[in-house]
């Protein structure tokens, strides 16, 4: 049928086009239904009707569509009925609880990627994963249908080694430290990471508060090659792009289904020709892995999809029941980032989590001992040189120094209420405070975390000190701190028990 | 953040506003996140970003988003994060296999309802019902959340019966020859019908050629109390008006869960004041329940969920392995329907099974040997008296003959290609041919089955005439019949066995 277009400018998450109802009743197509549209090309889109915007003969257009069609040679478009596309059966095969083929994965990743695939179809297989999940076969195809999504990196130099955190740790700012070592030891290391997604800062968030992130493909292959490291923002590359659309439906929904994880983050490294990956799975109570069993898991579902991809895979299952380091946000996790880089010896977890990572790198290229390797070339200052080198490469000041990098001017300091001994400090309140007090957008909010786990505090001590650029955000984030502080501390004598039956 | 709007007039399943990329990370939104919208009043959206059609500072709002809340006073809107709903940690619960609580089914229904569950979470919702389910006790309280979103009906009559078919077979037509037996032996029977969802002619598409049934709640229950029976359309009425929110996710998904189907169909009993229900459940195999045993899950389903909520309710599980009766699409039925009214004889399998339901109806109501009762009512013309009572208090014409209803004028005759036995009639071609050729939106569109199961046909005999209202529909449906043939026609001797291996 014809149809006269009038065109409006607004985005939804899909295509949508308004038809009077009369008009839905002859396409026969009912709400959510897709039409397909064409003008001087065609397009696919969904429908919803509604009488009182729209007279019979006339369809209201996104401008997102009508760039895609343009407009007949009489100034309309035809629209008609359009089937669902094949993949929807395979989402049904997977709510059904069928095994998928390596077709059917294929042509799933393609109608997301493709945007022929509906939010509401998305969300169902989402779900339909998150319940039924996949075997390991499965999640291999998933993986390569992915990573074919989007540029496959050929580097000239082989072996390629990756280093990868599964997250959900404040602080972990080991990965300069890590690519520096590794780089600095011979070995390339062509290394992209993300921006927070739900936490206060990720790598690439703090990492270009001194230089670059957004590099050009032919840029991050030249730096990898010549300087062995590099520490990008894995956005500026096309690595399996499906995952953008897939994370705009899991993130409302609040899930990451295991397969979509797995297949997520390997099918990126298989983009960027990896051949050799560590993997660091940080475990805690509030950690995305919460036992070590359930590390255990993981780690051997990323192996054995090593295995079927043909990539080798290590996992180093870490401790994260509390931030890693003291400083969370991006200008105070890069000062004690660079500070440990040029020689400072604290905090010790930072560099202890740092050099096991490096080490286990190294003794994948055949070096042993790697741990007291990692820690010389940290020690000898190797491996400052080296990354100072990548800095420069990504367009940072060859002058850069930790201290450059400096907190907001508003700070609070939160103080013990009552003295006692540190017995939990939980990463999801400092998170939130973290972000409230504006991180990871504004780069010098965050905090610093002043006693650690185990510590004996006196009341009134400083437990942290919360940072921010502007008073209205230092006050939320104050507010954030006292109703929901982080700290729980209490005497060593937790409870007195004098009878089994007030146990 | 104050916002400048600009007001665009489109629709879409979920209300979208449409803001810069800065202004989402200055707010701690991402795409599909919610947001609270105040002007004079408040009201929820979901974000979109685009930094190409708008600029900070000024937030893109559909209109009815407007109309919800108004400017302020100032000219602008305040627009900040909005939590998720409860509900959604509910769905989340489901999706893990958990069990719902009463309060929180009631959550998640009134959330659909007044619009605060977005089109992912309802489709994540219904793919996780369809995956894990949900037990009897659950589907109870669902049943009554759901009648609850609507009108109650109470009748000063008791009891009051209903009758519901499960549907998908196609010329069903059997619902107003039942009510009028029913009524006719002094039972009330409001009987509420739908239109077609994805079959040809639902009750509702063909009682409405000949009388009106979009009544109002009064009219119904005056009709009802003084005559007995109706035949009205049910959405005419407010009944568990979630339901129609819920199938424009499950339409396009193409999944109706259990738990949603069986509550959706209680729910509008519920809400009808039904104390008495029989439920027809066709069964063949491309009905909507494939076998036997399948309909007697369906059946002890339905009566232990009609135990829990006090509702009397019993089962007629029939046969569906080939169209009921001859006749398919709007004005066909009817006149099949009203014909036997008239006295009619054929064809028997839609006697039959009208007065098989009408039969276990009477003796729900203590009168002994139903089918027999039912048969005498419809033979003596007192079925046929009511049923004219109901149609001229529904406004139809009290001078109503069944040669009334016409086909449409363009017809194709579809012919045997060899001779043989009707082995199988395809239900779902049939459906398909139907449609094709303008049911149910034209009346006089459908066809007629000519030869029915078991039949012995000659080549070139008739196997059924496709109507149409107009050319290029008979035109489409005939192709559609020649290159779907709903037809198996074959000998009486299948395949020829000499030998154990050649099997």
């Amino acid at each position: 049928m014809k149809f006269k277009v009038r065109e409006v400018n607004i985005r939804s998450s899909d295509p949508y086009i308004t038809l009077s109802k009369a008009d839905c009743v002859e396409l026969g197509v009912k709400e959510n239904d897709r039409v397909s549209i064409t003008g001087e090309r065609t397009t696919i889109a969904m429908v919803a009707y509604s009488d009182d915007i729209v007279e019979q003969g006339t369809a209201i257009i996104q401008s997102q569509i009508m760039k895609k069609t343009g407009l007949g040679k009489d100034g309309t478009v035809d629209i008609v009925y359009a089937h669902k596309p094949d993949s929807v059966r395979y989402v049904r095969k997977k709510m059904d609880g069928g095994k998928l083929t390596k077709e059917e994965i294929e042509a799933i990743v393609r109608d997301i990627l493709e945007n022929r695939m509906a939010s509401i179809e998305i969300s169902a297989w989402l779900t339909a994963l998150h319940i039924n999940g996949m075997d390991i076969a499965e999640i291999a195809d998933f993986t390569m249908a992915m990573a074919k999504t989007g540029d496959i990196v050929k580097f000239s130099r082989s072996p390629v080694f990756d280093f990868h955190s599964l997250g959900g740790v404040p602080g972990n700012k080991i990965t300069p430290i890590v690519i520096s070592i590794v780089a600095a030891a011979g070995l390339m290391i062509p290394k992209t990471s993300s921006r927070a997604i739900s936490s206060a800062c990720g790598t690439s968030d703090f990492v270009e508060t001194f230089c670059d992130v957004e590099l050009s493909a032919s840029k991050l292959m030249s730096i990898s090659e010549e300087v062995g490291g590099v520490f990008a923002w894995g956005g500026s590359m096309n690595l399996a792009p499906v995952d953008d659309l897939v994370i705009k439906i899991e993130h409302p929904l609040g899930i990451n289904p295991r397969a979509q994880m797995l297949a997520s983050i390997m099918s990126k490294k298989v983009a960027m020709g990896s051949t050799h990956l560590l993997v660091d799975i940080p475990v805690g109570s509030e950690a995305k892995v919460a036992t070590l069993e359930e590390g255990k898991v993981y780690a051997r579902d990323l192996m054995d999809l090593g295995d079927r991809i043909g990539m080798h895979v290590e996992c180093a299952i870490t401790y994260a029941d509390q931030p890693i380091g003291i400083a969370i946000g991006p200008n105070l996790e890069a000062r004690e980032c660079i500070a440990i880089l040029e020689g400072e010896k604290h905090p010790s977890s930072v560099i202890e989590k740092a050099c096991e990572c490096a080490g286990m790198i190294l003794e994948m290229a055949g070096i042993p001992n790697g741990f007291d390797k990692a820690k010389e070339i940290l020690d000898s200052g190797e491996a400052y040189k080296k990354f100072m080198e990548i800095v420069v490469a990504q367009n940072g000041r060859p002058d850069l120094k930790s201290s450059d990098l400096q907190p907001g001017k508003y700070s609070y300091d939160l103080k013990a209420p009552n003295s006692g001994y540190v017995h939990a400090i939980h990463n999801k309140e400092v998170v939130f405070i973290a972000k409230t007090a504006g991180a990871p957008s504004d780069k010098g909010a965050g905090l610093m975390v002043m006693k650690k786990k185990g510590q004996r505090v006196e009341a009134g001590d400083v437990l942290m000190t919360i940072y921010a650029e502007n008073e209205a955000k230092l006050k939320r984030a104050q507010e954030a701190a006292i109703s929901n502080n982080p700290f729980e501390i209490e005497g060593m004598l937790l409870r007195r028990v004098t009878e089994v039956r007030t146990l």
